[in-house]
């Protein structure tokens, strides 16, 4: 029988053991695509209590309580910051099973060295101690991130944004903070945000070929800061359908005179951009980032309280195989396929996307299109071993490009030792059922590459 | 190596079998969900046979045994009962892998004392023991319940049914015997259907008010009788739209003049009559259970044969989850969403139904959406390790209400004990393999709740 | 600790190993759907080189050298057969935990006595050793069969291919090789081939009638060949609607004068002609297989540079259960339903066609609709366990029809011992953990049947 949360946590066999000991433990952490925010990380501010760093903003806790019957007051609404964390401390001995155990222990313990489970019990003790180490640490968003051996992460940017933070933040806190490209506003055209455009750009935007230029003309800025992603969200429904210029041109005035646009209107404008952009993408190498299958729309009412992203969405339906072959193929066809990473939300998608893998190439483009990492609801040690599972068997595990957050919290960066640690146990059990040759450089070069040097390179670090 | 069917069936572990005696098997059954019939049950009707209480009225052996090619007339026809019995004693030994044997030989062994394996051999003897046995005892439904420790079991009813026999039955059998709704019928529209409505009510049924108002005062009579649970049938291709009072009115008077509706006129009137049950059902504090995703038209050589519910009926398309979520949104909206227990046939539905639980709330109403236990065809090891493995990854395992049996038969209810020893299995490995803390009321406590505890609380049991 | 392809390669358990070592491994190998060519097989063509019989004409190691990132000259473009083995030693490392990996090892053990894994730094050796050994054993693709004890082989053939190389193969090769019919060619009128097929049956084909008639005389000739089986592959998208014959003899007239159908007319008739084959094979007594869900269309560059069956197809969208049943019931209703095995791609699948084997029946007729094995991307130990544990906890095991190989390499034989030796270990595991008796001739049945037994009814082979 073992201990919870000992040195070989999750690790249930000696091989697996020691590639996680003696390799992944000791790479430096890439983290290719989060939320965190480069203004915040420059600034290092220290954290004004436990509740701000560990549960306020936190999508997946919030969602927790919510299960757990804990008022929305206490979760996000005007109660105080103890009040919150002491709601959390109520909910986490009813988590058993679920990752935000294991995460909420494993934080716990690493960056405050608390050994008990949280609960209403030592709750009070709890946030006392915690309060007091981060005043006496100075604890910053930057040291949190040192802590877990962070090189380089990629921050989520809107095109419009400043990307100076970024700057700031590599040179203050000693890693790489590379900004990444969140489009999804180029696709919605919320009021006013092509106009800020145009202004940044010196441009008129009065068609759909000047949007298109203005766009291209920040891709370089985002390029020439090192952007090498960029990030679109399919959600549940999406369907694909081969572009249209002049009907998207059309449907595009029509947005600049202030119209509302029809769902096939909008369609023939999204699809013709999202094209548009694959191709750019593709002509500077990129990696385009798909997050697929989401249903984003559930409660109004928690909408209302909580916001467009409150931990409220679901998995959504399945993906359209078609028609995501269509979008792949369109970009190909046009001589500027990017390497891209898919992510399905529903993973009764996982078998389709990991297959997908080998249906479109490029000569010397080794792992061109990924099954990303199991993402959001699915990066628990399940979801990583079934992605896992599903990418050796229909695809190439060698060439998977590993682990990253999507977080909004630093805290989460401990997942990236999560995910190797079950990464390695899985490896090591196959070898040990001899499943796998007992062929040390082989085991480890496979862990080395998955932990970290296959991200290395769409990161285009040298 | 371990023996079949000894102490520790299915039960692999240390800890999980110390979770399952001294937790688990003391505690009460409480069965909220099954279509036993209480007339049956409260008249105390001994058996005539094994094939009676055994084999004749169970669609899951019927299944099996068309599987293995036995005639028809083995099955649903004209032969003798202890022909039937010899059928299924051909077929048992063709099941080894599938749950029907482990069923089998457990409620062998429990009720009869039988350990070999049945089979064409040992079949006549077999028969005349179980038949002697069945004398000799007096078995009867309460007899055989009352040996499963069953403290609590709803069936299932029509809004029309008499529900004395429901209160008959709990005063001769010594445990309670709570009806529920089966609401189907209420948007079935079957002839003369509403007629005896507005018969057993006295009411007029002119319009879709009136019809509503009918249906509320049956409620209300549900409610006296001890009532906490609805139900409906979402079967595969099921889509929910926003439900219009005056279509759906329209669509009513149509069918009070004796027009057959079109698709979408039907469509109109059950969204319209699900909402408003929906709604009535959260005033009231009821839970509504939602199977979904029955493909119930295949053969119809063996509908004619064996009926609407004779075993042929198999997994549909997964489920539309925009779709469910709009009715869900729907409700919450109104004031009056229910608790709601989401059923899904299609296993590929889990890990959406499991995170969906996250996407509504109700301040203090823990479990507030649940995913369903291993419904009908997933109700075996692998279909109840999958649903706990994933309710426990995507959603809280904690609050999970537990399992009931679905069944037509007495003999079902051994099932509890069989979900028990699985769920203390998967726990007990998981606290053994160091992904769990070694805390046994921690881990005694999760037992007891998803064994017993939070299925009381939705019955509504002190 | 276990060596890596030892005797007890997969066999994790006692009583796996001698279910595998003392029964499965003895029984000789029916493969009764596969791409194997009968001329090439009759004539006992020794091999030029490794690669040919190896790298050159395998879809699946060409799909993983371009995930490698290997360029298409050296996959299926004008590179040498020694470079192109070389490109797929390159690969191979990078294949660990892929069934490649697997493959690849346990045929170079089986055929050339190769222990070392292949790779760059060995390849030249490797490919001399191969050659030298194919030169003097005189390899060809029925002594390779015969090294894997095949007893008796389907190719798939298409209606108008001649049937005497499948005769003169069995004549030479000391085995049985069965022609079965490959019939998408029925449905598809491309130009010509309704022309041929009025010559070979000296018949005149100026309506639907005519085509039909014509159709069921060269069904004759492939049941006098021996012919058991049809396939048809039913791709991603797939719906049955009844079949209309009027309709579908205008579409029908509409190809006949040269024109083009609309998918509307395309459906009707491809409807009307499935159901007509349908009903052919149930009256001839033949097993129908459905391919279903394959998403055949994907790059289209590949597809020019590959050939349509280059191996970057991918797994599509999941089976439309709904419009499956109405196929089977039509043909049900018929009063001819063949036995049928259906084969969906995306595993999403199983549960749902699993349960459908309980869904029509036949008096005598065990296992009249099967789950086929894990087909195509799913063929490996992932997806033969996922197979093996849905159909015993969804459908009968014990009338599983077996393994086939559905390839076109006489070297993918050696996948009747990789899933025989996976089997056996579920099984044996299953019992060890007190899940099924430790009963050995039924333990030991229930392999043969899976490993043989089973296959020989459908191929009819007394």
């Amino acid at each position: 029988m073992k201990n919870f949360l000992n040195d070989n946590f999750l690790l249930s066999n000696e091989t697996g053991s020691r590639l996680f000991h003696e390799t992944a433990s000791k790479l430096p952490v890439i983290d290719f695509h989060n939320h965190l925010d480069p203004l915040t990380l420059g600034n290092n501010t220290i954290y004004p209590n436990v509740a701000q760093l560990w549960v306020t903003g936190d999508p997946y806790k919030h969602r927790a309580m919510r299960i757990n019957g804990i008022p929305e007051r206490l979760i996000t609404g005007d109660a105080t910051d103890q009040e919150k964390f002491k709601a959390w401390a109520e909910t986490v001995p009813q988590t058993l099973g679920n990752p935000l155990f294991h995460w909420s222990c494993l934080e716990m313990e690493r960056i405050f060295g608390v050994e008990e489970v949280l609960r209403p019990e030592n709750a009070d003790a709890i946030w006392e101690k915690c309060n007091d180490l981060i005043r006496e640490k100075g604890l910053t968003g930057g040291s949190v991130l040192k802590s877990f051996n962070v090189e380089l992460l990629c921050t989520s940017d809107d095109l419009l944004d400043d990307l100076s933070p970024n700057k700031k933040a590599t040179d203050n806190l000693g890693m790489i903070v590379k900004p990444s490209l969140r489009a999804d506003s180029i696709l919605s055209f919320a009021p006013g945000w092509i106009q800020k455009l145009a202004q940044q750009t010196s441009m008129e935007i009065k068609d759909l070929d000047a949007y298109e230029l203005a766009i291209s003309k920040k891709l370089d800025d985002f390029e020439a800061a090192g952007c090498t992603l960029s990030d679109h969200a399919l959600d549940s429904g999406y369907s694909f359908s081969e572009p249209n210029k002049s009907s998207a041109a059309k449907a595009f005035s029509r947005v600049m005179d202030g119209n509302t646009l029809s769902e096939a209107e909008k369609e023939a404008l999204q699809n013709q951009l999202l094209h548009f952009l694959g191709v750019e993408y593709g002509k500077r190498g990129w990696t385009l980032q798909l997050h697929m299958g989401a249903q984003r729309f559930t409660s109004s009412r928690l909408r209302k309280l909580a916001g467009p992203a409150g931990g409220y969405a679901t998995i959504g339906n399945t993906i359209d195989i078609e028609s995501l072959c269509r979008l792949l193929d369109s970009l190909e066809q046009s001589g500027n396929l990017p390497n891209v990473i898919i992510y399905p939300l529903n993973p009764a998608d996982y078998e389709a996307i990991a297959t997908l893998t080998g249906s479109f190439s490029e000569d010397g483009g080794a792992g061109k299109i990924q099954l990303g990492p199991a993402w959001w609801y699915n990066d628990h040690k399940l979801g990583i071993e079934h992605h896992m599972k599903v990418l050796s068997a229909y695809g190439l595990l060698s060439r998977f490009v590993g682990m990253t957050t999507d977080s909004r919290s630093v805290l989460s960066f401990s997942r990236h030792e999560y995910f190797r640690r079950i990464a390695c146990d899985l490896i090591g059990r196959w070898a040990e059922a001899g499943e796998l040759p007992q062929d040390w450089d082989m085991l480890s070069g496979l862990v080395a590459n998955i932990s970290y040097y296959n991200s290395k390179k769409i990161v285009k670090l040298s």
